[in-house]
């Protein structure tokens, strides 16, 4: 079922673009679904990609658009007039055309909107526009089918083609009053195996799971993937029944969260993918770089104020970068943990608790390290002094270095903070930093020095 | 609509349990999603957690069953008899049922599946346990709605009453012909607003997207995704209807996808969470501890090498930690970005020029970072020379940092291995011994020791 894009069907396509054989190139496309369509005008040149847009009707290039690599889309768009942009929203459910719209500047916004030949749609455009980002009104559509409770089922029956029609996917019909407010909801089953002569009101539920349309998109993920829902109605703070989010929408935010977090844990400030110019990549990736080489100057001071040290323990310099990298693993490891489970609703119970629990988990092993770097020292160096005191720094980094990794995400996450931005860099920087001062301190301590 | 699990709630919980009144919990829970439940059981006491269990009839117990925490399930089952858990599992749909079931050890296994009441059913998740792990096979579910192509829609709507009330959510139905074999699909949308005399053959779609039973399941992920589908058929090689996937099924396949590759870029080498026992997160995260503390051991060892140096240029060993950090943050970086990529099929182009892009980057970052290091250096010690090794240094380092966080994922990626191995402690531990080697080599070629 995998549609493959080979290059000798992109060479032959150029083909029939530059010799404008467009009957062919519509055929060509008639039995591609528009995800795959997306895909291959990704792999032509940007003139290719707009020569097909304009060739094909906009029932198809509608659909299209929203599956577009969001950078090659605004190009796209760039090179559209607004009337032709109008006929492709005109086309789109309301959620993906509010998304597209809502991409352009806002001086194009309103020539689109002003564009549109339906009046209704234009409304509903600009209500899911005035919704903040990364809420349940961002995202949701306003295509749903509502019947009211007075109805029978043979007149629904009647009433829903029409709604249907307009409807990608039903899911549950929902059940409003007369007040518009959301009081129940069935689904086409129930619809198909009740009798025609029953009330609306008698064979829906009751109980309907819905979501406020200020709430937070990744709450509204949390809920749908916990109650295992394929879309949930969206209801104003009375109830009354504004729209409705179904699943791939959220599967999108699933996989965007994911990604971003990902990339937080990495140090990259800004969504990038691997094709973005080297401008763009620089801007993500420069800041957290600049944060380490701050963290690595911070290092070399603290290293220089023990430059005494030196000339009677060199093997403790010649050390540093073990004892940073030990404390940066951990972090990263524990603070990865940590914001794992937050993200999954996992960490129950108080901190300190947690905190403890860390503290055992990092001596066990950091005393398991430390042995094998103890034998190691002494066998190589034949120092026992110095052997034990390198090793007791180890215990100590990893103990403290663990901690930090597991109480700064807490931490921000109690203040309302991403705790993602404890992971990758700033705990490695950090942990380095602090790795670098226990260490020689405790040296130090125990070489009584 | 959220249901809020309180300590007063819980408090009172437990007072009924040991009061044994059972009324009361009953009603207690009877509004409740099943997925509220397991959250429920997962705060109280094990005991107490049994107790409810085999007090709620077992149409709710089974759904609770399958939204437990994977711990606590696998210790209510062992407190179950066979019999109790097929009673269990006969209420479940087949996909959670194998998954249930094959969660026992094979003895018991074989125990349950006897103790089925339902024989076609045990004939069900034989099959469904069959099949590999992590495959469209195991994720399936045998429920489904199936007409054949000759039926009118009259005909069809009387006899899918009966399949459709087993079926949870119906999504499409599917269209065989004479041999089972899948050559359509419609939805229960287009049923309704058919004409009744039509036949099914007219009004169903012959495009039907469809997974092959040994596919991969993230690959099944990516493929709904794409097309934003909500269930897909799973066919066998002669593309004989077997089951379909629902798309929460597939959310769980995204959301442990997403999870693991997290973990494996902290370091982390089998799926824990922050609850785990100590013994479990060791295991999980002493492994990449220990090469890390291999990786500090070879750093040592360069380090010595050059000891002769330091006498005459200290500073440079002070930067050490800093050239290492770098190192590490760059690779892990450029991992990160490709890793990602992959994931999302973003990756296109030649192995070559996306190493060309990631050297022409890393010059940039690197020169750039290397410019305030070096005026750095030589305000605070004002040694021309040095400054000038020093940051000569990083720029080399950095390329090279990028060029292996950029290669050994790809590398990885080409022969069949999962490059997000790449990601995470093995990338900053062999950065930092490559970038500890090369930052003494280049400062002895500048500084002519």
């Amino acid at each position: 079922m995998s549609f493959e894009i080979t290059n000798i069907f992109l060479n032959n396509l150029t083909e029939l673009i530059n010799s404008n054989r467009d009957k062919e190139i519509s055929s060509l496309f008639s039995e591609v679904h528009f995800a795959d369509i997306a895909e291959v005008l990704e792999e032509l040149s940007f003139d290719e990609a707009i020569y097909i847009i304009k060739l094909l009707d906009s029932e198809k290039t509608s659909e299209i658009l929203t599956e577009l690599d969001e950078d090659i889309r605004e190009k796209i768009l760039e090179n559209l007039s607004a009337k032709e942009i109008a006929e492709e929203v005109g086309e789109m459910d309301t959620d993906d055309a509010a998304d597209i719209i809502g991409e352009l500047s806002n001086e194009r916004q309103e020539r689109v909107i002003n564009a549109l030949e339906d009046d209704d749609l234009a409304a509903d455009i600009k209500e899911l526009l005035s919704y903040e980002d990364d809420t349940a009104g961002a995202l949701m559509a306003k295509e749903l089918v509502k019947v009211y409770e007075t109805w029978t089922v043979a007149g629904c029956m009647r009433r829903i083609r029409g709604q249907a029609k307009e409807v990608t996917r039903v899911h549950s019909i929902y059940v409003v009053d007369k007040d518009d407010k959301l009081v129940g909801r069935l689904s086409l089953k129930d619809l198909i195996i009740a009798k025609s002569d029953q009330k609306i009101a008698d064979i829906s539920k009751a109980k309907v799971d819905a979501v406020n349309v200020n709430e937070d998109d990744e709450e509204v993920a949390k809920i749908m993937a916990k109650y295992d829902l394929e879309a949930i109605p969206v209801v104003d703070n009375n109830n009354v029944l504004l729209g409705r989010i179904t699943i791939d929408d959220i599967v999108d935010v699933l996989k965007e969260e994911a990604d971003k977090d990902y990339q937080m844990a990495a140090g990259l400030v800004q969504d990038v993918e691997a094709d973005d110019s080297i401008l763009e990549l620089t801007r993500a990736r420069l800041p957290w770089l600049f944060l380490g080489l701050i963290g690595g100057v911070g290092a070399f001071i603290i290293m220089e104020g023990f430059h005494s040290v030196f000339s009677k323990y060199a093997t403790l310099f010649f050390f540093t970068p073990l004892i940073a990298a030990m404390a940066g693993n951990v972090g990263v490891q524990s603070s990865a943990i940590i914001v794992q489970g937050l993200a999954n609703d996992d960490v129950k119970g108080s901190i300190n608790s947690r905190l403890f629990k860390e503290m055992l988990l990092a001596a066990l092993n950091g005393v398991i390290l430390a042995v094998f770097l103890f034998l190691f020292v002494w066998a190589y160096k034949g120092e026992l002094n110095l052997a034990l005191a390198i090793s007791a720094s180890l215990v100590v980094v990893i103990i403290i270095a663990g901690l930090i990794g597991t109480f700064v995400p807490l931490f921000l996450n109690k203040r309302g903070i991403d705790p993602a931005i404890a992971t990758g860099p700033f705990i490695t920087t950090s942990n380095d930093i602090f790795g670098i001062l226990i260490y020689f301190m405790i040296a130090k301590l125990i070489l009584g020095i």
